[in-house]
């Protein structure tokens, strides 16, 4: 029994929130006054979306899709094999360029620390393991070196993306210049200690490994309404 | 007006506290328990440790201290210049070495991570400051190459450092020797992109700088009560 009216009027309440969000911070935002902005009622904005934190889940969803998908036509565009480090930075920058994430990275409100604490193992154990799976793939591809050992390696950098989130609340806001450059220094790191740097890599068999973990991203965050052009 | 009973009586109430959470978890121990098992009323604990999340701040203090004084004495015992790899070994050594840190660090227990959440910027963000001068140190010494931007790079290591703390709550309990080989990688890395494996370097002044590392990290903590053989 599909409504057809409900993709958009949860679209235009996302926008508002988003808007909201980034003009008053998470915690100072309310579900009566992004029912107001949108022009509803909160009985109409809780149709939607039965609590604040839905309509965050639905708000992040929606950037670690755009994320996914920015990254995903990189890695397709790309005419030589995308290592790991250069996957990494197309990361970083689809990062930068949402100014949401980029507010809940930078900000010590540690929203984002709260939001990965309710979605806990059951989320991010599985996407341990695909990176783990990645770097293997990345392995054969001839990308990493053979004497990496990946599951340490999907560690480091699972660990390091766990910190991520937490790190603004923990040591204090953290610039964009400064999550920029701590990215790109452990990029670096990576070229530099895990990567073959081989020419001869199989750029087809990396560029499958890449897309898969992208999908397995994507498909995890699941599919919230949409307007159509969204969509596409 | 110092009471000679009362550090003996804190250490007692610590060795049981420290028991009974390695045995149960901190969550399932009551300030009950401990004085049950401690052999003193609930009241006795109360007045040297107001809360169980004070409690928990002196054993952690205990631990940090405990870990500096390890990895201290391998620095002061070491011939020559100690690497920041090395020294991160080192710590790491020292955590295993430590059952209850241990215990924090692999449980999905998530105390680590509302321990830190409390303490915030505020213990935290010094803690940030004091890791890029000694970066910027073992620069100086020779240790570390010139073209290492030290902010960045102490970045990354701070951030791993509060996913390490907020791991096992995030993609489930990592067992140690995860948690060994994840560590052990990053100062693989470290020793790779960022150390010049330089013979010549400065031991002295890299000492100098571990030390002084080692002595804030001490200072911050704390001196809670111990008892004399602990203290020496």
């Amino acid at each position: 029994m599909p409504r057809p009216t409900i993709p958009d009027r949860a679209n235009t309440i996302l926008r508002h929130a988003r808007e909201l969000i980034l003009a008053k911070g998470y915690d100072n935002t309310t579900m009566a006054e992004i029912a107001r902005r949108t022009g509803i009622s909160k009985g109409a904005v809780y149709l939607d979306f039965p609590s604040k934190e839905a309509l965050l889940d639905a708000l992040l969803a929606r950037s670690v899709r755009a994320l996914a998908a920015a990254v995903r036509a990189r890695v397709e565009a790309a005419a030589a094999p995308v290592p790991l480090s250069a996957l990494y930075r197309y990361a970083l920058e689809a990062l930068l360029a949402d100014e949401l994430m980029l507010a809940f990275y930078t900000s010590d409100a540690g929203v984002l620390g709260s939001y990965v604490r309710g979605k806990g193992p059951a989320r991010y154990g599985p996407r341990m393991d695909w990176l783990t799976g990645h770097l293997a793939e990345l392995r054969d591809a001839g990308l990493i070196r053979a004497d990496v050992d990946v599951e340490a390696a999907a560690t480091v950098l699972g660990v390091f993306a766990i910190g991520l989130v937490h790190a603004s609340a923990t040591v204090g806001p953290l610039s964009p210049d400064r999550l920029r450059s701590a990215i790109d220094a452990l990029a670096d790191l990576i070229a530099t200690g895990w990567e073959t740097g081989d020419p001869a890599a199989s750029g087809d068999r990396a560029r499958h490994a890449h897309l898969r973990l992208i999908e397995a991203l994507d498909r995890q965050v699941g599919s919230p309404p949409e307007t159509p052009e969204e969509t596409t």
